[in-house]
Protein backbone atom coordinates (compact mmCIF):
# COMPACT_ATOMS: atom_id res chain seq x y z
CA UNK A 1 0.00 0.00 0.00
CA UNK A 2 1.21 2.90 -0.80
CA UNK A 3 0.37 6.67 0.80
CA UNK A 4 -2.48 8.69 -1.39
CA UNK A 5 -1.51 12.50 -2.03
CA UNK A 6 -5.37 12.33 0.21
CA UNK A 7 -3.85 10.77 3.14
CA UNK A 8 -0.75 13.06 3.63
CA UNK A 9 -2.85 15.61 3.53
CA UNK A 10 -4.98 14.28 6.27
CA UNK A 11 -2.26 13.58 8.09
CA UNK A 12 -0.58 16.95 7.53
CA UNK A 13 -4.21 18.80 8.54
CA UNK A 14 -4.56 16.99 11.70
CA UNK A 15 -0.90 16.95 12.72
CA UNK A 16 -1.26 20.53 12.44
CA UNK A 17 -4.34 21.26 14.20
CA UNK A 18 -3.65 18.93 16.76
CA UNK A 19 -0.49 21.73 17.64
CA UNK A 20 -2.81 24.60 17.52
CA UNK A 21 -4.85 22.93 19.99
CA UNK A 22 -1.91 21.92 22.80
CA UNK A 23 -0.97 25.37 22.34
CA UNK A 24 2.38 23.93 20.92
CA UNK A 25 4.74 26.15 19.06
CA UNK A 26 4.33 26.47 14.60
CA UNK A 27 4.99 23.19 13.51
CA UNK A 28 6.12 21.54 10.27
CA UNK A 29 5.14 18.15 9.01
CA UNK A 30 6.35 16.45 6.42
CA UNK A 31 5.19 12.61 5.11
CA UNK A 32 7.36 10.16 3.06
CA UNK A 33 6.61 7.13 0.75
CA UNK A 34 7.87 4.17 1.23
CA UNK A 35 11.08 4.85 -0.57
CA UNK A 36 11.74 7.81 1.74
CA UNK A 37 10.40 10.41 -0.85
CA UNK A 38 8.46 13.51 0.14
CA UNK A 39 4.56 13.35 -0.71
CA UNK A 40 3.85 16.42 0.60
CA UNK A 41 4.74 19.06 3.55
CA UNK A 42 3.78 22.12 4.86
CA UNK A 43 5.21 24.72 7.46
CA UNK A 44 3.14 26.78 9.69
CA UNK A 45 3.20 30.37 9.20
CA UNK A 46 5.81 31.69 11.88
CA UNK A 47 8.12 28.34 11.87
CA UNK A 48 11.84 28.71 11.43
CA UNK A 49 13.31 28.90 7.97
CA UNK A 50 15.17 25.73 8.25
CA UNK A 51 12.45 23.28 9.16
CA UNK A 52 11.71 21.08 6.46
CA UNK A 53 15.27 19.35 6.95
CA UNK A 54 14.94 18.41 10.39
CA UNK A 55 10.85 17.28 9.53
CA UNK A 56 12.58 15.70 7.05
CA UNK A 57 15.88 14.10 8.78
CA UNK A 58 13.34 12.43 11.36
CA UNK A 59 10.93 10.67 8.84
CA UNK A 60 14.28 9.89 6.26
CA UNK A 61 16.06 7.83 9.13
CA UNK A 62 12.71 6.42 10.48
CA UNK A 63 12.15 5.06 6.77
CA UNK A 64 15.48 3.94 5.64
CA UNK A 65 16.53 1.78 8.76
CA UNK A 66 12.85 1.03 9.17
CA UNK A 67 13.68 2.09 12.74
CA UNK A 68 11.53 5.16 14.71
CA UNK A 69 12.18 7.74 15.91
CA UNK A 70 12.31 6.59 19.74
CA UNK A 71 14.36 3.63 18.72
CA UNK A 72 16.92 5.71 16.79
CA UNK A 73 17.39 7.90 20.08
CA UNK A 74 18.49 5.00 21.80
CA UNK A 75 20.18 3.83 19.60
CA UNK A 76 22.33 7.46 19.37
CA UNK A 77 22.72 7.46 23.18
CA UNK A 78 23.56 3.64 23.00
CA UNK A 79 26.20 3.84 20.72
CA UNK A 80 26.79 7.46 19.60
CA UNK A 81 29.51 6.43 16.45
CA UNK A 82 27.07 3.79 14.98
CA UNK A 83 24.29 6.44 14.63
CA UNK A 84 27.05 9.17 13.52
CA UNK A 85 28.53 6.32 10.95
CA UNK A 86 24.72 5.53 9.59
CA UNK A 87 24.38 9.58 9.17
CA UNK A 88 27.64 9.01 6.54
CA UNK A 89 26.14 6.82 4.77
CA UNK A 90 22.85 8.58 4.08
CA UNK A 91 24.93 11.62 3.40
CA UNK A 92 24.00 13.67 6.85
CA UNK A 93 20.23 13.26 6.23
CA UNK A 94 19.45 11.26 9.38
CA UNK A 95 17.96 13.02 12.81
CA UNK A 96 17.30 10.20 15.15
CA UNK A 97 14.84 11.86 17.65
CA UNK A 98 11.14 11.54 18.40
CA UNK A 99 8.84 13.65 15.72
CA UNK A 100 9.87 10.73 13.27
CA UNK A 101 7.12 8.22 13.13
CA UNK A 102 6.92 4.85 10.96
CA UNK A 103 3.93 4.12 9.26
CA UNK A 104 2.35 0.52 8.73
CA UNK A 105 -0.55 -0.54 6.88
CA UNK A 106 -2.17 -3.39 8.50
CA UNK A 107 -0.18 -6.03 7.93
CA UNK A 108 2.79 -4.85 9.51
CA UNK A 109 4.57 -3.57 6.22
CA UNK A 110 6.25 0.16 6.65
CA UNK A 111 4.80 2.40 4.03
CA UNK A 112 5.93 5.81 4.83
CA UNK A 113 6.95 8.09 7.94
CA UNK A 114 5.36 11.37 9.27
CA UNK A 115 8.20 14.11 10.33
CA UNK A 116 7.08 16.36 12.54
CA UNK A 117 8.94 19.41 13.97
CA UNK A 118 9.01 22.19 16.42
CA UNK A 119 7.92 22.14 19.81
CA UNK A 120 9.78 19.74 22.24
CA UNK A 121 10.73 15.81 20.26
CA UNK A 122 7.69 14.38 22.54
CA UNK A 123 5.56 16.79 21.53
CA UNK A 124 6.03 16.87 17.96
CA UNK A 125 5.51 12.67 18.00
CA UNK A 126 2.15 13.78 19.65
CA UNK A 127 1.00 15.77 16.93
CA UNK A 128 2.27 13.00 14.49
CA UNK A 129 0.09 10.48 15.79
CA UNK A 130 -3.20 13.09 15.58
CA UNK A 131 -2.42 13.09 12.17
CA UNK A 132 -1.85 9.53 11.60
CA UNK A 133 -4.72 8.21 13.32
CA UNK A 134 -7.11 10.55 11.33
CA UNK A 135 -6.00 8.86 8.89
CA UNK A 136 -6.35 5.55 9.90
CA UNK A 137 -2.77 4.70 9.31
CA UNK A 138 -0.75 2.95 11.94
CA UNK A 139 1.92 4.82 13.39
CA UNK A 140 5.37 3.53 15.52
CA UNK A 141 7.00 6.53 17.27
CA UNK B 1 5.22 40.32 2.86
CA UNK B 2 5.73 36.46 3.41
CA UNK B 3 3.89 33.80 1.48
CA UNK B 4 1.83 32.60 4.32
CA UNK B 5 0.94 28.76 4.52
CA UNK B 6 -2.44 29.37 3.72
CA UNK B 7 -1.67 31.92 -0.07
CA UNK B 8 1.13 28.52 -0.60
CA UNK B 9 -2.15 25.98 -0.18
CA UNK B 10 -4.16 27.93 -2.55
CA UNK B 11 -1.09 27.95 -5.21
CA UNK B 12 -0.46 24.56 -5.11
CA UNK B 13 -4.40 23.32 -5.05
CA UNK B 14 -4.79 25.53 -7.70
CA UNK B 15 -1.74 24.39 -9.61
CA UNK B 16 -2.88 20.90 -9.44
CA UNK B 17 -6.25 21.49 -10.58
CA UNK B 18 -5.23 23.08 -13.16
CA UNK B 19 -3.32 19.94 -14.33
CA UNK B 20 -6.05 17.57 -14.10
CA UNK B 21 -8.34 20.67 -16.08
CA UNK B 22 -5.40 20.17 -19.03
CA UNK B 23 -5.21 16.59 -18.95
CA UNK B 24 -1.67 16.99 -17.83
CA UNK B 25 0.45 13.94 -16.51
CA UNK B 26 0.92 14.15 -12.60
CA UNK B 27 2.31 17.52 -11.00
CA UNK B 28 4.12 18.38 -8.25
CA UNK B 29 4.46 21.81 -6.41
CA UNK B 30 6.38 23.32 -4.32
CA UNK B 31 6.47 26.81 -3.01
CA UNK B 32 9.20 28.35 -1.58
CA UNK B 33 9.33 31.38 0.74
CA UNK B 34 11.63 34.99 0.09
CA UNK B 35 14.80 33.46 1.88
CA UNK B 36 14.70 30.10 -0.49
CA UNK B 37 12.92 27.84 2.18
CA UNK B 38 9.89 25.06 1.39
CA UNK B 39 7.14 26.21 2.79
CA UNK B 40 4.90 23.55 1.40
CA UNK B 41 4.79 21.02 -1.31
CA UNK B 42 2.41 18.49 -2.47
CA UNK B 43 3.24 15.13 -4.97
CA UNK B 44 0.05 13.84 -6.68
CA UNK B 45 -0.33 10.33 -6.59
CA UNK B 46 1.46 8.44 -9.71
CA UNK B 47 4.10 10.83 -10.15
CA UNK B 48 7.85 9.49 -9.96
CA UNK B 49 9.69 9.65 -6.47
CA UNK B 50 12.45 12.12 -7.32
CA UNK B 51 10.07 14.94 -8.26
CA UNK B 52 10.52 16.75 -5.34
CA UNK B 53 14.31 17.35 -6.04
CA UNK B 54 13.25 18.86 -9.64
CA UNK B 55 10.30 21.44 -8.12
CA UNK B 56 12.75 22.83 -5.69
CA UNK B 57 15.36 23.30 -7.87
CA UNK B 58 13.59 25.28 -10.36
CA UNK B 59 11.78 27.10 -7.52
CA UNK B 60 15.47 27.20 -5.61
CA UNK B 61 17.07 29.09 -8.50
CA UNK B 62 14.41 31.47 -9.00
CA UNK B 63 14.60 33.36 -5.70
CA UNK B 64 18.61 32.61 -4.89
CA UNK B 65 18.94 34.50 -8.47
CA UNK B 66 16.24 36.89 -8.32
CA UNK B 67 16.06 35.45 -11.93
CA UNK B 68 12.38 33.20 -13.13
CA UNK B 69 13.15 29.63 -14.90
CA UNK B 70 12.46 31.23 -18.71
CA UNK B 71 15.50 33.34 -18.45
CA UNK B 72 17.40 30.97 -16.64
CA UNK B 73 17.35 28.37 -19.17
CA UNK B 74 18.18 31.79 -21.87
CA UNK B 75 21.33 32.60 -19.78
CA UNK B 76 21.56 28.09 -20.04
CA UNK B 77 21.54 28.37 -23.24
CA UNK B 78 23.73 31.33 -24.25
CA UNK B 79 26.09 30.72 -21.30
CA UNK B 80 26.06 27.21 -20.49
CA UNK B 81 29.44 27.16 -18.24
CA UNK B 82 28.18 30.07 -16.50
CA UNK B 83 24.73 28.22 -14.92
CA UNK B 84 26.92 24.92 -14.51
CA UNK B 85 29.42 27.23 -12.37
CA UNK B 86 26.08 29.01 -10.42
CA UNK B 87 24.99 25.18 -9.68
CA UNK B 88 28.47 25.01 -8.06
CA UNK B 89 28.26 27.55 -6.08
CA UNK B 90 24.50 26.68 -5.14
CA UNK B 91 25.30 23.19 -4.16
CA UNK B 92 24.12 21.60 -7.27
CA UNK B 93 20.14 22.82 -6.16
CA UNK B 94 19.31 24.35 -9.68
CA UNK B 95 16.93 23.47 -12.32
CA UNK B 96 17.39 26.45 -15.05
CA UNK B 97 13.90 25.40 -17.23
CA UNK B 98 10.50 26.64 -17.30
CA UNK B 99 8.27 26.07 -14.54
CA UNK B 100 10.26 28.21 -11.89
CA UNK B 101 8.32 31.08 -11.18
CA UNK B 102 9.30 34.10 -9.08
CA UNK B 103 6.49 35.51 -6.53
CA UNK B 104 6.52 39.01 -6.25
CA UNK B 105 4.23 41.41 -4.43
CA UNK B 106 2.36 44.87 -6.02
CA UNK B 107 5.56 46.55 -5.32
CA UNK B 108 7.50 44.13 -7.17
CA UNK B 109 9.49 42.37 -4.47
CA UNK B 110 9.87 38.92 -4.67
CA UNK B 111 8.49 37.31 -1.82
CA UNK B 112 9.31 33.91 -3.12
CA UNK B 113 8.96 31.04 -5.55
CA UNK B 114 6.44 28.59 -6.93
CA UNK B 115 8.21 25.04 -8.38
CA UNK B 116 6.09 23.03 -10.56
CA UNK B 117 7.39 19.47 -12.92
CA UNK B 118 5.93 15.99 -14.50
CA UNK B 119 4.69 17.43 -17.60
CA UNK B 120 6.60 19.75 -20.11
CA UNK B 121 8.46 22.87 -18.71
CA UNK B 122 5.94 25.20 -20.24
CA UNK B 123 2.97 22.99 -19.53
CA UNK B 124 4.54 23.22 -15.98
CA UNK B 125 4.59 26.99 -15.81
CA UNK B 126 1.37 27.01 -17.10
CA UNK B 127 0.07 25.36 -14.31
CA UNK B 128 2.22 27.07 -11.85
CA UNK B 129 0.45 30.73 -12.93
CA UNK B 130 -3.18 29.38 -12.47
CA UNK B 131 -1.99 28.87 -8.54
CA UNK B 132 -0.55 32.11 -8.43
CA UNK B 133 -3.41 33.77 -9.86
CA UNK B 134 -5.66 32.37 -7.71
CA UNK B 135 -3.70 33.66 -4.78
CA UNK B 136 -3.84 36.88 -5.74
CA UNK B 137 -0.16 36.99 -6.22
CA UNK B 138 2.09 38.33 -9.36
CA UNK B 139 4.06 35.43 -11.08
CA UNK B 140 7.32 35.80 -13.59
CA UNK B 141 7.27 32.80 -15.78
CA UNK C 1 3.53 -4.18 -6.63
CA UNK C 2 6.77 -4.49 -5.47
CA UNK C 3 9.59 -6.14 -6.65
CA UNK C 4 10.62 -9.73 -4.99
CA UNK C 5 14.16 -10.91 -4.37
CA UNK C 6 12.70 -13.89 -6.18
CA UNK C 7 12.17 -11.67 -9.17
CA UNK C 8 15.23 -9.26 -8.91
CA UNK C 9 16.95 -12.50 -8.93
CA UNK C 10 15.56 -14.27 -12.16
CA UNK C 11 15.97 -10.62 -13.96
CA UNK C 12 19.21 -10.73 -13.18
CA UNK C 13 20.14 -14.79 -14.30
CA UNK C 14 18.59 -14.32 -17.48
CA UNK C 15 19.97 -10.46 -18.77
CA UNK C 16 24.28 -11.88 -17.47
CA UNK C 17 22.74 -15.27 -19.57
CA UNK C 18 21.55 -13.11 -22.73
CA UNK C 19 24.78 -11.49 -22.47
CA UNK C 20 27.42 -14.20 -22.73
CA UNK C 21 24.51 -15.88 -25.73
CA UNK C 22 25.11 -12.70 -27.37
CA UNK C 23 28.98 -12.69 -26.61
CA UNK C 24 29.18 -9.51 -24.86
CA UNK C 25 31.71 -8.12 -22.03
CA UNK C 26 31.51 -8.68 -18.34
CA UNK C 27 27.99 -7.43 -17.82
CA UNK C 28 27.39 -5.99 -14.37
CA UNK C 29 22.89 -5.78 -13.52
CA UNK C 30 21.18 -4.21 -10.92
CA UNK C 31 17.67 -4.07 -10.17
CA UNK C 32 16.01 -0.97 -8.19
CA UNK C 33 12.61 -1.22 -6.52
CA UNK C 34 9.82 1.78 -6.64
CA UNK C 35 11.64 4.02 -4.45
CA UNK C 36 15.09 4.10 -6.47
CA UNK C 37 16.91 1.69 -3.52
CA UNK C 38 19.25 -1.61 -4.69
CA UNK C 39 17.13 -4.78 -4.24
CA UNK C 40 19.83 -6.92 -6.17
CA UNK C 41 23.31 -6.13 -8.20
CA UNK C 42 25.84 -8.75 -9.48
CA UNK C 43 29.16 -8.22 -11.02
CA UNK C 44 29.85 -10.70 -13.77
CA UNK C 45 33.83 -12.42 -13.34
CA UNK C 46 36.08 -9.82 -15.39
CA UNK C 47 34.15 -6.88 -15.25
CA UNK C 48 36.03 -2.96 -13.94
CA UNK C 49 35.56 -2.61 -10.46
CA UNK C 50 33.68 0.13 -11.11
CA UNK C 51 30.86 -1.01 -12.48
CA UNK C 52 28.24 -1.36 -9.79
CA UNK C 53 28.20 3.12 -10.01
CA UNK C 54 27.16 2.62 -13.78
CA UNK C 55 25.08 -0.11 -13.55
CA UNK C 56 23.02 2.02 -10.40
CA UNK C 57 23.22 5.38 -12.69
CA UNK C 58 21.38 4.40 -15.26
CA UNK C 59 18.35 2.68 -13.28
CA UNK C 60 18.33 5.40 -10.48
CA UNK C 61 17.70 8.11 -13.22
CA UNK C 62 15.41 5.93 -14.82
CA UNK C 63 12.70 5.37 -11.77
CA UNK C 64 13.79 9.20 -9.80
CA UNK C 65 12.44 10.59 -12.96
CA UNK C 66 10.16 8.13 -14.29
CA UNK C 67 11.72 8.16 -17.88
CA UNK C 68 14.19 5.31 -19.07
CA UNK C 69 17.31 5.84 -20.55
CA UNK C 70 16.88 6.15 -24.34
CA UNK C 71 14.54 9.20 -23.28
CA UNK C 72 17.23 10.78 -20.50
CA UNK C 73 20.20 10.24 -23.55
CA UNK C 74 17.09 12.70 -26.30
CA UNK C 75 16.93 14.76 -23.70
CA UNK C 76 20.30 14.69 -22.63
CA UNK C 77 21.25 15.47 -26.54
CA UNK C 78 18.79 18.13 -26.91
CA UNK C 79 19.57 19.90 -23.52
CA UNK C 80 22.20 19.43 -21.97
CA UNK C 81 22.25 21.44 -19.13
CA UNK C 82 18.57 20.03 -18.00
CA UNK C 83 20.65 17.06 -17.63
CA UNK C 84 23.56 18.04 -15.94
CA UNK C 85 20.83 19.88 -13.95
CA UNK C 86 19.39 17.15 -12.90
CA UNK C 87 22.54 15.42 -11.83
CA UNK C 88 23.21 18.15 -9.52
CA UNK C 89 19.89 17.50 -7.37
CA UNK C 90 20.18 13.83 -7.35
CA UNK C 91 23.88 14.03 -5.88
CA UNK C 92 25.44 12.93 -9.25
CA UNK C 93 23.91 9.85 -9.25
CA UNK C 94 22.05 9.86 -12.78
CA UNK C 95 24.12 7.86 -16.07
CA UNK C 96 21.63 9.38 -19.03
CA UNK C 97 21.21 6.83 -21.56
CA UNK C 98 19.86 3.26 -22.67
CA UNK C 99 20.80 0.05 -20.60
CA UNK C 100 18.72 2.01 -17.95
CA UNK C 101 15.32 0.50 -18.14
CA UNK C 102 12.42 1.18 -16.47
CA UNK C 103 9.85 -1.75 -15.24
CA UNK C 104 6.18 -1.26 -14.96
CA UNK C 105 3.30 -3.30 -13.86
CA UNK C 106 0.42 -4.16 -15.87
CA UNK C 107 -1.40 -0.96 -14.95
CA UNK C 108 1.75 0.51 -16.02
CA UNK C 109 2.79 1.76 -12.51
CA UNK C 110 6.50 2.10 -12.54
CA UNK C 111 7.95 -1.01 -10.09
CA UNK C 112 11.64 -0.08 -10.38
CA UNK C 113 14.24 -0.23 -12.88
CA UNK C 114 17.01 -2.19 -14.27
CA UNK C 115 20.62 -0.66 -15.19
CA UNK C 116 22.98 -2.91 -16.87
CA UNK C 117 25.94 -1.61 -18.05
CA UNK C 118 29.53 -3.27 -19.61
CA UNK C 119 28.85 -3.67 -23.43
CA UNK C 120 27.37 -1.02 -25.76
CA UNK C 121 24.83 0.92 -24.36
CA UNK C 122 22.08 -0.56 -26.93
CA UNK C 123 23.31 -4.05 -26.20
CA UNK C 124 23.34 -3.52 -22.41
CA UNK C 125 19.65 -2.84 -22.99
CA UNK C 126 19.27 -5.96 -24.83
CA UNK C 127 20.46 -7.73 -22.38
CA UNK C 128 18.15 -6.04 -19.74
CA UNK C 129 15.07 -6.70 -21.91
CA UNK C 130 16.03 -10.39 -22.22
CA UNK C 131 15.68 -10.70 -18.11
CA UNK C 132 12.55 -8.80 -17.75
CA UNK C 133 10.87 -10.93 -20.54
CA UNK C 134 11.72 -14.00 -18.52
CA UNK C 135 10.37 -12.65 -14.94
CA UNK C 136 7.12 -11.75 -16.64
CA UNK C 137 7.41 -7.90 -16.36
CA UNK C 138 7.26 -5.07 -18.77
CA UNK C 139 10.19 -2.97 -19.42
CA UNK C 140 10.62 0.35 -21.03
CA UNK C 141 13.89 0.78 -22.48
CA UNK D 1 42.92 -15.19 -5.62
CA UNK D 2 39.78 -13.18 -6.80
CA UNK D 3 36.19 -13.29 -5.19
CA UNK D 4 34.68 -14.45 -7.79
CA UNK D 5 30.75 -13.95 -9.15
CA UNK D 6 30.33 -17.76 -8.07
CA UNK D 7 31.61 -17.72 -4.84
CA UNK D 8 29.74 -14.36 -3.77
CA UNK D 9 26.78 -15.92 -4.87
CA UNK D 10 27.18 -18.75 -2.62
CA UNK D 11 28.13 -16.67 0.57
CA UNK D 12 25.17 -14.34 -0.05
CA UNK D 13 22.29 -17.38 -0.47
CA UNK D 14 24.17 -19.35 2.42
CA UNK D 15 24.16 -16.26 4.73
CA UNK D 16 20.49 -15.60 3.79
CA UNK D 17 19.42 -19.29 5.07
CA UNK D 18 21.42 -19.25 8.11
CA UNK D 19 19.04 -15.96 8.70
CA UNK D 20 16.05 -17.74 8.34
CA UNK D 21 17.07 -20.74 10.21
CA UNK D 22 18.00 -18.58 13.17
CA UNK D 23 14.65 -16.39 12.37
CA UNK D 24 16.40 -13.08 11.99
CA UNK D 25 14.95 -10.47 10.92
CA UNK D 26 15.24 -10.16 6.85
CA UNK D 27 18.74 -9.34 6.17
CA UNK D 28 20.68 -7.53 3.38
CA UNK D 29 24.01 -8.97 2.22
CA UNK D 30 26.53 -7.98 -0.11
CA UNK D 31 30.34 -9.19 -1.34
CA UNK D 32 33.24 -6.48 -1.54
CA UNK D 33 36.42 -7.40 -3.74
CA UNK D 34 39.88 -6.93 -2.57
CA UNK D 35 39.30 -2.95 -4.28
CA UNK D 36 36.51 -2.39 -1.56
CA UNK D 37 33.98 -2.66 -5.05
CA UNK D 38 30.95 -4.37 -5.09
CA UNK D 39 30.57 -7.99 -6.54
CA UNK D 40 27.16 -9.17 -5.76
CA UNK D 41 24.27 -7.72 -3.11
CA UNK D 42 20.68 -8.80 -2.41
CA UNK D 43 18.08 -7.49 0.15
CA UNK D 44 15.62 -10.00 1.29
CA UNK D 45 11.96 -9.42 0.85
CA UNK D 46 10.61 -6.61 3.74
CA UNK D 47 14.26 -5.44 4.38
CA UNK D 48 14.16 -1.60 4.71
CA UNK D 49 15.20 0.54 1.75
CA UNK D 50 18.49 2.18 3.14
CA UNK D 51 20.23 -1.32 4.00
CA UNK D 52 21.97 -1.43 0.79
CA UNK D 53 24.46 1.71 2.39
CA UNK D 54 24.67 -0.47 5.41
CA UNK D 55 25.74 -4.07 4.76
CA UNK D 56 28.31 -1.72 2.22
CA UNK D 57 29.45 0.68 5.06
CA UNK D 58 30.38 -2.81 7.20
CA UNK D 59 32.01 -4.30 4.12
CA UNK D 60 33.76 -1.13 2.78
CA UNK D 61 35.56 -0.11 6.09
CA UNK D 62 36.92 -3.75 6.42
CA UNK D 63 38.74 -3.96 3.59
CA UNK D 64 39.75 -0.34 3.04
CA UNK D 65 41.49 -0.80 6.58
CA UNK D 66 42.13 -4.51 6.36
CA UNK D 67 40.16 -4.46 9.69
CA UNK D 68 37.17 -6.34 10.23
CA UNK D 69 33.77 -5.06 11.99
CA UNK D 70 34.50 -6.08 15.59
CA UNK D 71 38.27 -4.63 15.61
CA UNK D 72 36.53 -1.45 14.16
CA UNK D 73 33.89 -1.20 16.72
CA UNK D 74 36.90 -1.68 19.67
CA UNK D 75 38.39 1.49 17.57
CA UNK D 76 35.62 3.27 17.73
CA UNK D 77 34.68 2.84 21.60
CA UNK D 78 38.18 3.50 23.10
CA UNK D 79 38.93 6.36 20.35
CA UNK D 80 35.68 7.33 18.54
CA UNK D 81 37.60 10.98 17.17
CA UNK D 82 39.64 8.52 15.19
CA UNK D 83 36.77 6.21 13.26
CA UNK D 84 34.88 9.66 12.87
CA UNK D 85 38.10 11.00 11.37
CA UNK D 86 38.24 7.78 8.89
CA UNK D 87 35.14 8.20 7.72
CA UNK D 88 35.91 11.70 6.68
CA UNK D 89 38.60 10.56 4.39
CA UNK D 90 36.54 7.56 3.15
CA UNK D 91 33.90 9.69 2.18
CA UNK D 92 30.86 8.70 5.29
CA UNK D 93 31.55 5.15 4.04
CA UNK D 94 32.50 3.31 7.05
CA UNK D 95 29.82 1.26 9.55
CA UNK D 96 32.59 0.22 11.98
CA UNK D 97 30.47 -2.69 13.80
CA UNK D 98 30.02 -6.34 13.60
CA UNK D 99 28.56 -7.61 10.29
CA UNK D 100 31.33 -6.42 8.57
CA UNK D 101 33.99 -9.47 7.93
CA UNK D 102 37.38 -9.85 6.45
CA UNK D 103 37.58 -12.82 3.64
CA UNK D 104 40.92 -13.98 3.76
CA UNK D 105 42.34 -16.76 1.62
CA UNK D 106 44.05 -19.66 2.51
CA UNK D 107 47.98 -17.53 2.55
CA UNK D 108 45.69 -14.63 5.09
CA UNK D 109 45.80 -12.63 1.87
CA UNK D 110 43.00 -10.22 2.22
CA UNK D 111 40.49 -10.77 -0.70
CA UNK D 112 37.20 -9.11 0.35
CA UNK D 113 34.50 -8.62 2.39
CA UNK D 114 31.32 -9.32 3.25
CA UNK D 115 28.38 -6.90 5.08
CA UNK D 116 25.16 -8.20 6.84
CA UNK D 117 22.36 -6.27 8.25
CA UNK D 118 19.20 -6.39 9.19
CA UNK D 119 19.34 -8.38 13.10
CA UNK D 120 21.60 -7.25 15.62
CA UNK D 121 25.02 -6.85 14.56
CA UNK D 122 26.44 -9.95 16.57
CA UNK D 123 23.66 -11.80 14.59
CA UNK D 124 24.60 -10.39 11.55
CA UNK D 125 28.15 -11.38 12.17
CA UNK D 126 26.73 -15.65 12.60
CA UNK D 127 25.27 -15.13 9.44
CA UNK D 128 27.77 -13.82 7.31
CA UNK D 129 30.13 -16.51 8.76
CA UNK D 130 27.31 -19.59 7.78
CA UNK D 131 28.14 -18.08 4.18
CA UNK D 132 31.68 -18.00 4.18
CA UNK D 133 32.46 -21.29 5.48
CA UNK D 134 30.03 -22.43 2.98
CA UNK D 135 32.00 -21.07 -0.24
CA UNK D 136 35.21 -22.27 1.80
CA UNK D 137 36.48 -18.99 2.60
CA UNK D 138 37.92 -17.55 6.18
CA UNK D 139 36.23 -15.02 7.80
CA UNK D 140 37.65 -12.65 10.49
CA UNK D 141 34.43 -11.61 12.31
Amino acid sequence: MAISLRKARTIIRKSLEKGRDMGLKPLSVVVLDAGGHVQAFERETGAAPGRFAIAHGKAYGAVMLGMAGTAQMKRAEDQAYFMAAVNGVYGGQVIPVPGGVLLRDKKGAVIGAVGVTGDTSDNDAVAAMAGIDAAGLIGEI
